[in-house]
């Protein structure tokens, strides 16, 4: 087994690397449309026939939506085991006049390729097969156990994927994970990101009269439902900005100095940052900076509103009721339920009179963290430096990965995110695209990581 | 003249009017569509030939919109001059699959006629030109001077009358002006509506990112304008209901104890006011009861608030705007331009950084309050004693009614509001109504107003 074997196979096989790219890029495996449903399932086949091609046990596993493939590489006993996560489904790629070249019909232009998945996630995901594949041909096997859940539903939800990972908790027991679906930290700037924000998402009602009244005969002598949820909205954040749902703060820990160090060693551009998204100034918690308070902090931000006359002009009512969109963004050591419940009740306790409250909740999500110091990170952080010459920043991300935290609470494993992407590769959007390079390069990491793990003492 | 005359003229000509106004309300002059510019026309032309058959000059005013016809009864030297005020359109009459007789078909059910326009305003404008037949025919003339103002478009907001009222000044001097367009206090129960509330009318659109942001990725490090939104609709009222706008309550008199004994002589049932709309309880300025909220203390409400995400579930984004239409009610002594500034400065001086304040606003129109002691208002009284068998109380009105702001601003006159319909006539509304008794009340008050304001000294 020799990690130069490896390397020079990777160097002979890239041209057809990037052809079989492609011919999985051709399959609009669109998950949300049921229209696209056999192609979904025809990128399943090509899937798996990877891994079959490879040797490997794989099988299209059937769930209520779209088909699972598992993989398993056959066992060497005594080294470590990595469960590797992706996703063949693509985001819908409406709207279509806006591409370039058809999302289906991949092209390469300037050393990208362009088409729907590029980067999210089958350009990312194939990495980890590629890998696999050059240690079988290049070295005759990989030198650790891998196994790969590769969904079809990851754009919908994930709906099916943790009754699967409930089910098969023996059969996917492993040392640690390892997604690729987030991104570099920039250009040549690779990142193992090691943190990510949870989430608990809400939606408050004031039902105030029977129906919409006319504000001059009865303006003054009701609760108005608009003004009483501004009024509960406003109550979220004192003056400063901090959060006032009560316990909200409560057991995070205060940001130590190192991990203060090491984003400001980030040299993050807040000037760029801001003036892309067209924001004259940044605004926050108190005390902590526009990184900080994206990766490390926790928020509560209204994601819509509606009440009332929305058209144009002025109407004189009071509307009949009001609705806000709440969405806090947790840390870890935050409770999704003891937020949403300590949100609810704070909501009810500032209620005028004669209105009600109508409080909907979704299934959240908690934050999650992962110690930098861990021999898995350090061995992803080896792996990394020796493909792309640098070592990885470790970055934090301020969305949410929901199986990340599966894979904690079901399996009890923690994650590599390894991304090989940019945040301006148009994930969900028009004109997606994928560095080859970083395609080459996260491949070649992926083949060091299972070299790296291999050479772990047990 | 002899008001005995007029009296017997009316009881017989009783069963001739009721058919008179089924005639006109059989009319479909609806001013919003114009597919019915054709009948709206052809109501002018119904209530000029009235005016006509009873030797009045009588004209159809050409505007830019639907014509005003105007009248004037033969001059009587040395007699009060009184504008009559009215008009001949009406609302549309949507949804018709709730009308239980069609709209336009007048029908007679339990001694209340059911039509679009019956109460809003044909039958109660109707009530004046009947009153001066009554004059004319059963005693020879009009006893004062008349002066009619029967308009085409207040259902779609009179924008051809300023011009007219500007341009024939002259023409219109008037010692008082009468219109019948408002309600009773209730059944039984004549009033005399001696104030209205006026208005100011805005639209605040705060604009934050370029676009909808991915709120794990940018929360917490901007603005989010829905939270900011909510933050300075939240500020315009302090904890107990009272306005915080600056200057807002500037120039208001206190309450007079003589003003407060009257509306609480009105014996004003809350619990059937607030369970009539559904809500438990009132709200509103701290030291004023509900009527007082109502009708004699101005008010803020939000009319619409819109922003971001308003479809099902959840949706994390935080929103590239967010606005509300906002009007306040006013009272007399608040200047509606000094309100609209002063509210203006104080949202431009909350925002939070990063956020754009977009400020548009409409014309306003102050609040209006009629002395009761004056010697016009007294004759109404005297008038509407005769006609409905009690003295009418004085009430006022939360609502705005534009034309009398513009009386008392271009022509220096102040407004007998005298109705004759309920606010259970369903104006506006499906099955419209007016009580024919009232009908008859309503015309025979008149009747005598005329009188009684002829035997004021000059």
């Amino acid at each position: 087994m020799s990690i130069a074997a490896v390397d020079h196979y990777l160097q002979n096989a890239a041209p057809r690397f990037e052809g079989e790219l492609l011919d999985l890029l051709r399959i609009p495996s669109v998950s949300a449309e049921s229209r696209y449903a056999p192609e979904v399932r025809r990128a399943a086949e090509f899937v798996r026939q990877q891994f079959l091609s490879l040797g490997f046990q794989s099988e299209a596993i059937e769930t209520d939506g779209h088909p699972i493939v598992y993989a398993e590489s056959p066992a060497v006993p005594g080294a470590p085991t990595v469960l590797v996560y992706g996703h063949y489904d693509v985001q819908p790629a409406d709207p279509l006049e806006l591409w370039q070249t058809p999302p289906f019909e991949p092209a390469i232009r300037d050393g990208f390729v362009f088409a729907r998945g590029a980067t999210d996630d089958k350009g990312q995901m194939f990495t980890h097969i590629k890998s696999a594949e050059a240690w079988v041909k290049g070295a005759g096997r990989v030198p650790v156990n891998l196994k790969y859940v590769i969904e079809g539903e990851e754009e919908v939800g994930s709906n099916n994927l943790e009754r699967f990972l409930e089910g098969a908790k023996t059969r996917l027991a492993a040392d640690v994970a390892v997604i690729s679906d987030t991104s570099q930290f920039g250009p040549g700037k690779p990142a193992v990101t090691h943190g990510l924000r949870g989430i608990v998402a809400c939606e408050v009602t004031l039902h105030g009269p029977r129906q919409d009244l006319h504000s001059g005969i009865f303006g003054g002598s009701i609760a108005n439902p608009a003004n009483g949820l501004a009024r509960l909205i406003a109550s979220l954040h004192d003056d400063s900005g901090r959060i006032r749902i009560p316990g909200f703060y409560e057991g995070i820990p205060p940001l130590t100095s190192a991990e203060r160090k090491r984003l400001q060693d980030l040299n993050f551009d807040e000037g760029a940052y801001l003036s892309e998204i067209a924001v004259p100034a940044a605004h926050g918690e108190p005390g902590f900076s526009t990184l900080e308070r994206r990766w490390v902090r926790p928020t509560c931000d209204i994601n819509g509103m509606t009440s009332g006359y929305q058209g144009e002009g002025p109407k004189t009512i009071i509307p009949a009721w009001a609705r806000a969109k709440i969405t806090c963004r947790l840390v870890p050591h935050q409770d999704p339920e003891r937020i949403l419940h300590s949100l609810e009740g704070f909501l009810r306790a500032q209620l005028l009179p004669g209105l009600r409250l109508e409080f909907k909740s979704w299934h959240g999500c908690p934050g999650y963290a992962f110690d930098t110091d861990n021999r898995f990170m350090q061995a992803a952080c080896r792996a990394i430096e020796s493909a792309f010459g640098v070592p990885p920043v470790f970055i934090r991300e301020g969305g949410t990965i929901p199986v990340v935290e599966s894979f904690r609470r079901i399996l009890g494993l923690d994650t590599l995110l390894l991304g090989w992407g940019q945040n301006t590769d148009n994930l969900h959007g028009p004109n997606e695209h994928f560095s080859l390079q970083d395609f080459h390069r996260g491949i070649r990491a992926s083949a060091h990581l299972w070299y790296q793990l291999s050479q772990l003492t047990p």
